[in-house]
């Protein structure tokens, strides 16, 4: 029954309800982590055989591997990285295992030293802001919180960004230097970015010329689904932007982090000549070199696009009924009520649920108390502060089937509560 | 002969016979490294079986070491480092392959955030100054250039820095916020620090209450001999700070890069628990959490501090000739002529030599004229800066033992011949 519909009585027969369920879950003690994009144990066992394959440890160059020289990363790894961000393998620079630190670098570099030779450090100036489309991902929002940049937050449309805004705040504002962006499945919202979304970040006309767009492309490969017309497809931004002279403007990430390990991956950055020079020299300072046996580790393991396209169906295989388990238990028991929505994603690790505004916090707590940890309420946007305390990232990924159907119905009953008390209060 | 001794005749005759001898060098073709501590293949192999050691990857904790959690470390892994530090594993945290990372990155969150909470950010203040003993390792020098620090040098005595210069700078000047120091078979002097200059290092009374040891024990357990007697022993700094209530003021560094690979292996760092809290909070920012695979792969492959001394004998057994054929060259063909000085280190992986002054430049451009490529001269100084150019390091441990010997007449030609040059001019 919608619940715009329901009269007092029926909104209390619902909190008793939902409150008699509750209770009845905590008493069962249940333990549910649904917080983190976190893979499971099946998961990771795919890839268990990649930690039998290295035996030889000279690259495709003759280097071995273990010991120093090569900043950059093997060949193999390059050219794997450069097919799974659509750029040339000498545009590849692999990391360690965490993409994440690639990007906490490469602000720290430009808050430093520069963007570029000769470009003032951002430490210098009073202010620096970066854009940041919500719900998003908390981590980027910590990082540039960390390196004291203002976090503006822009709106999450259907097709991406508001774009819009962007090319607003980009064109108008010199203290705008970078934007946050997961363009594929993102997190938490789970969508890729339109065609129409890729040309316009393409064609961007900042106002700072030492602006940057932060391109976390960590779930390029992270399908559902098998059949190509299920898969989404984004378009290659550095195409797009080498056909406006403006290639220097993106940094793009991505990492085997929900590939191999989650841990012991590897991550990757790819950008343009220009800033490949700049990132490598300063790079150079800040260790002697990656941990190449680990690359070489990935690049014997998925040695092509094909053989990594066959670890991902594993993956899919194990997540694509967690996330019908939760789409479906969303559908069935909160569809009805007409006060809440949810994505649908076709790949990524996540479901970006929207409550009644004002009961997000509210829904977080009530499943902590029955045993069931979700990701905080407002961690999605900039400084916690979701300002319709409404969104809710639910991770699927990480319990399994039975827990989750588990999980699920705690979280259903906890919406209705909370939507129950909000419509009574 | 003593070359204070030579007549005109004499250094003439010296000259003619090394440009003869270093004419016919050139004329072979070498191509020898002795520029980086760089171990060799013999000593990478060593380890080969590491790679097969993780079939499980639970540690002790129960913990899944594949995925996301625990930033500080695998419980196995952090003892290992306690024991090779000398502190509680609480203290430890545990990193990725890199612990000049972790150097980086703990000046850098000085840099950005402060030593401590509530402390003043160091881009914040018009001069910071770090003490560089030197000669010293080029890469502390580079970090805190990087970070916008002035390298001040100070003088490396023979049982470590000049003490007494160190004690004035630290109490009479707020903006000396650091010292780097490698205590333990320095590089690239070899030497280890007294007991005495460690109580002193222990007792300093900074002027600025955010003064840091940077405290680099990259050779730690990396002794060249076997016996008890002839190994250097280096004093516990963090025991002696605790005595003077000062253990907040040093960060200690470890790593294998030059135990199991030089790529692939752990780093580490130790500090006070009020360190450790501030740290671990940032560091968090910066990655969800390093390779705790590798981590574990470690931890099983070198169990305790007896499974250790197994492979540094393995190395030292590789290195220890390596090492007498440099110091019995320099012997054999320098001793006489009275005019150059070096280090003979009982472990580490360096000799560092002083040739006459104003001679090192010219002497490495001899070498590489004649394919022997050596260190940089001057980069053991802030800088690149060697007042004297006279210092130069010798990494014996890359090349194999024929080639060492090559290499090691061709330095000796280049140290006469610029010596007779200089003497002539």
């Amino acid at each position: 029954m919608d619940m715009q519909k329901m009269n007092k009585d029926d909104l209390l027969a619902l909190k008793a309800a939902a409150e008699q369920a509750l209770a009845d879950y905590r008493s069962r003690g249940l333990q549910l982590n649904m917080a983190r994009g976190k893979p499971c144990t099946e998961q990771l066992d795919l890839c268990a055989s990649i930690h039998e394959t290295l035996t030889k440890f000279k690259d495709e160059d003759g280097a071995d591997v273990r010991n120093y020289g090569n900043l950059v990363g093997t060949p193999e790894c390059r050219r794997l990285f450069g097919q799974i961000l659509g750029v040339d393998p000498s545009q590849v620079l692999v990391g360690g295992s965490s993409s994440l630190n690639m990007m906490h670098f490469t602000v720290g570099n430009a808050y430093v030293r520069g963007v570029l030779d000769g470009m003032t450090p951002w430490h210098k100036l009073d202010k620096v802001k970066f854009l940041c489309p919500s719900p998003g991902y908390d981590r980027h929002f910590a990082v540039t919180n960390y390196f004291n940049i203002e976090n503006v937050p822009v709106p999450m449309l259907a097709d991406g960004p508001d774009m819009d805004a962007i090319e607003k705040l980009v064109a108008s504002d010199p203290a705008v230097k970078g934007v946050w962006v997961v363009p594929k499945y993102s997190n938490p919202s789970g969508i890729t970015f339109s065609d129409e979304v890729v040309r316009r970040f393409a064609a961007l006309n900042p106002a700072a010329e030492d602006f940057r767009i932060f391109w976390d492309n960590a779930y390029a490969v992270h399908d559902l689904y098998a059949e190509e017309e299920n898969r989404d497809h984004l378009l290659n931004i550095y195409d797009e932007l080498k056909k406006n002279g403006k290639e220097d403007m993106v940094y793009m990430f991505a990492s085997t982090s929900k590939v191999t390990m989650a841990t012991g991956g590897v991550g990757a950055m790819a950008m343009s000549p220009r800033n490949f020079e700049w990132i490598k020299k300063n790079l150079g300072v800040a260790t002697i070199g990656f941990d190449r046996v680990n690359q070489l580790r990935h690049a014997r393991y998925i040695p092509d696009m094909q053989a990594l396209d066959r670890v991902m169906q594993g993956h899919a295989a194990i997540l694509r009924p967690k996330f019908e388990t939760v789409l479906s238990s969303l559908e069935r028991e909160l569809a009805d009520l007409n006060c809440c929505s949810w994505s649908k994603p076709r790949g990524g690790y996540f479901v970006s649920f929207f409550a009644p505004k004002g009961t997000a916090k509210r829904i977080v707590a009530l499943c902590k108390e029955a045993g069931v940890v979700l990701t905080g309420a407002g961690a999605t946007y900039p400084y916690g502060n979701d300002p319709d305390d409404s969104n809710i990232r639910i991770a699927p990924s990480f319990p399994p089937l039975s827990e989750l159907e588990q999980a699920m119905e705690v979280f259903c009953w906890s919406v209705k509560l909370a939507a129950a008390e909000k419509a009574l209060s």
